[in-house]
């Protein structure tokens, strides 16, 4: 079986995370995220992001997500984001785990980015006991759909968020590649996102995320969350080294751009020599195929692995280890499909 | 400042550890645990414990405890622990925090092992509505204050738990040492432990542990389990390689006896050139030294990093790193204190 | 402002209910339960459904569910129920809160029925360790839309549920009106319900609702588990008393009959004096009436406290209080409307 | 058997707070709480501790505890309280529940009043991330072992709290009984409590207590938070009725100086015509009395409820339906115990 298109995470270590993590292996230093390696790594991202923030790593995007949703929202309260969201869809309610049952609200929208008119109704539903009513909105850069929101696109979902004094979090596990196609990261914190996800493993790191958090009054004690939610590196400069080295050398961006081309070949080629029509704009690293049911089967029995997705397209992921032959090579047995 | 005997945390990777991570970095594999390394380090582990488990890699042992103690505890119920064990003392209330309240029962004993008359006047108290009853033991080996407990001890310990039905979880982040000095692993499912940690960070792996489950009735939806408490491995063969790499080497157990003798040597050290006295047996890598504050304030000075335990003793901890120099460094700093 | 038709929680206390808590009120009697009052009405109920089961008294429908829900269901796994259903909708996602994450999902159907087809769908998907599988379904009856269950309809229901081992709820906040109508309680245990929360609230009763437990294997430590819920009565014959009072004298399914005569009175008078539609049909206590915002307004605006629900019908609930002169004057009202 | 003595839960409901209960039964009456009942209770209550405050009736002494804590202090915090605390001890552990794992931390000192240095001294403990921090005081009057702090005692205890920004909780389970002693009210907002449980059910009412918050910064979606802990009365009215009758007569605290009366009683006549050994000062309505296990087994032979305490000494409570008969009778068996 070929994994080249089945996820993000698939592909191993891009060399530079590797080779920062190996140059991080030497000698003693502090445990617990007290070394200098994730100083470093915490300053290279404030500086990225342009921003002051309280820089945290942890071991998986779903416990980020999730442990950023209970900082924003109580047990009591909802979390609205689009229905198609990784936190929604795919993180086995760990929302609900680390929130102690805090809720989600679905949100429409196409191709993963929420309709702002849909937004607008729930802000303005009154709230009743009985119910959860908003505290924060979870946003997706780019989205599970492989779009990328504009800058203006997001203002005008935080905006009316933020004026209702919620919070607002930014789920980024695909942000290098929305920002390889031309997403400024400094918006992030300009536009008024609380807490950023910034995603490292989709973008050739081991499992490492940084937990990056705006709104200092959020940060009590958040070495004390962080340890009982089983998010501590007691090791850390393993954790934070291979983000450092994806930063530091530009990898971070320069393979997301990598991955954008490459999924931007898949769908040319899809387009130019198939009559299979793509489900969504390829914005970033996924391409979406609409495809029947036995094509899918006979690409998977020819060896690539390809999921179907909740939107019944079949789901093609590209990363910085996909190599030009094998889009090539994808392309020519979706040829022969038909 | 040096961190050598700081924790067995602030030592980097084993060799074998850091190649075989480096060795798992070969092209695409399937992602969230369903890799061949992965599959290869818990036939590893299968035949180390010789007996059939459940394996699952996780990225913290605060989690794995937790998590654990979630499978063998209802929040209504109360899990038996030492009262100097990580899980009471050292992982921010984490067991509590995963089982949704679920409670802890200190226990007292010598150098943190259980004290099987206090384990029995917990279990022959009457269960009344109004607390927390015990419904799990939960075992540390070798213990927070570097002792190892005897099979022998230890089956006295779990026979009389077993037989009200209760579970038995054992806390192996120290495992290694306790096997490096004698301990068999095979012991620990004929014992009647349920779930077990094994530990790799402190034996010279990144932060990866493992969960060991034998009671197959427990692993209903493990994966579920894991994923929503944040500690699925997107990318696996990362999390498992080190381990392997360390099991299949022997340095799983070699380095752990480097640092047990390392341990040893300080000890006598200690002994025999000052008049401090060792405030616990040293059968594994940790070393415990009673000094007044003055003289721990002036070791530190010195530049070694080293903590006052909650027994009041000062803290040194050996690992696969640890140097026949630094340990001699060390005494004779120790000597020049007094 | 009359209250009359605007829920059933707006009526008082019947009076066999206020009567038996009267009566109960006799001396010292022992706390927590373990009253002869509470052990009676326990007796009494076992006797209605004509099954062993352990049965305890709790404060609150919400509550009752929630711990219900907990008993059938992990965090990370999840309770199908109608998307209309009371747990999805009016309890402030106390399941979440109570499970601590527990899922729900949502199936539809005609006024408040499930559909079988959506259920089979729901069991026929593969699990996966990206979502809460289900582990449980959660019925009402009546349902929130006042319609009744058949005992044949509930069959094909909970068949292919207990085929795959899951458990089985049945949240009988409005228990009475269908028994009234003709359900045969002794159903309940016979089709494999696991457990039933018998309503007394609604039907005369103070806050109290039964929660009533067929699979004995649930049940160990379940005073223990509703002591850490905030849910055992100190006092607990005055919660026991009212139900006591009411089931004993018959009350419960007569008062019941009395609330569905109101509503088929109001409903018959609904279609043969006015335009407006009924949206679903009236098997129980509740009447929902097509009605223009304005025209509900303008009732409102008469003094008639209703309320438009989630379908956007305009919701008018009938209870043993319900007097036919208020029924008359609500139609009378009504046809001034158009 | 005579529950007299077993508990303050033993006696029925004062004839305050029934006929209070059955005055509220006249027609119908908003719902969860919006009657006007409720609002006067709230009324009543505002006036009595002279201070502003959102005030909430809840059916268990249990929930309003853990709902209290849960709002002054998050689940990788702790709350420090007396180590024979209720919420220590006989909650089987509820603070964890709601609050998700929230850590207690049991200060000693005699008779139930919390040492001021022992606190001291956790304050001032260094924080570190492994360890849940205080982020609240609980207090308890009187106090579980029947003793009442004066107000300068709790200013002594609250001062270093607030002076941290730590939260400060009373629960009044027995308040009642310290008012009756001389203990002012109005000291409780002014000495900086957070938040105060004022007992009613042991002062005479079926199950039910006000959670009186006089922080307003901690109700934000307070009805919310009730809601989904299942503690929302849906026929709110007979809730707060009972609470208001004695309140409003002067019940509440006339049936409470009984009570402590009778207990005093108790107390003289052991002390006068036995030889045992009063464990703990009588300031309120409990008596401890030091008695060999097998005295304690012929009391009960005799048909005396009553039960050993944690301290090792036997409970006698007294409430307001304690005759001065039975106290008699009591001191008389005991006399003839020896």
């Amino acid at each position: 079986m070929r994994y080249d298109f089945g996820s993000d995470n698939t592909a191993g270590l891009a060399p530079e995370a590797l080779s920062a993590l190996t140059a991080a292996n030497t000698g003693f230093a502090r445990a617990y995220g007290a070394d200098e390696i994730t100083a470093r790594c915490a300053d290279v991202i404030r500086d990225k992001v342009q921003a002051d923030a309280e820089v945290r790593f942890v071991f998986s995007g779903t416990a980020a997500n999730a442990i950023a949703l209970s900082m924003l929202a109580r047990p009591f309260e909802a979390v609205m984001a689009h229905q198609a969201a990784h936190v929604c869809t795919d993180e086995t309610g760990a929302p609900g785990f680390f929130g102690q049952g805090v809720g989600l609200i679905g949100l429409p929208g196409p191709s993963g980015k929420i309709d702002p008119t849909a937004l607008k109704a729930v802000l303005s539903e009154p709230e009743v006991g009985h119910r959860q009513p908003p505290a924060a909105l979870s946003l997706t850069q780019a989205t599970e759909y492989g779009a990328i929101y504009t800058s203006e696109e997001l203002r005008k979902l935080i905006e009316p968020v933020k004026a209702r004094g919620f919070g607002v979090h930014l789920d980024g596990a695909r942000l290098a590649n929305a920002v390889a196609a031309g997403f400024d990261l400094a918006d992030i914190p300009r536009l008024g996102v609380d807490i950023l996800v910034l995603g490292a493993a989709k973008a050739g790191a081991p499992c490492a995320e940084a937990l990056v958090i705006f709104d200092k009054s959020l940060t009590r004690r958040l070495d004390n969350r962080l340890k009982q939610a089983g998010q501590t590196a007691s090791k850390g400069r393993f954790l934070a080294a291979p983000i450092l080295g994806l930063l530091e050398s530009g990898a971070w961006e320069g393979h997301a751009a990598h991955a954008n081309a490459a999924a931007r070949a898949l769908a040319d080629g899809v387009q130019a020599r198939t009559r299979y029509v793509l489900a969504h704009p390829v914005d970033a690293n996924t391409v979406f195929v609409r495809m029947p049911a036995a094509h899918h089967k006979r690409l998977t029995d020819k060896g690539w692995a390809c999921y179907r997705f909740d939107d019944g397209s079949v789901r093609f992921v590209c990363s910085w280890a996909t190599t030009e032959q094998a889009v090539v090579s994808l392309i020519d047995d979706m040829v022969d499909l038909v």
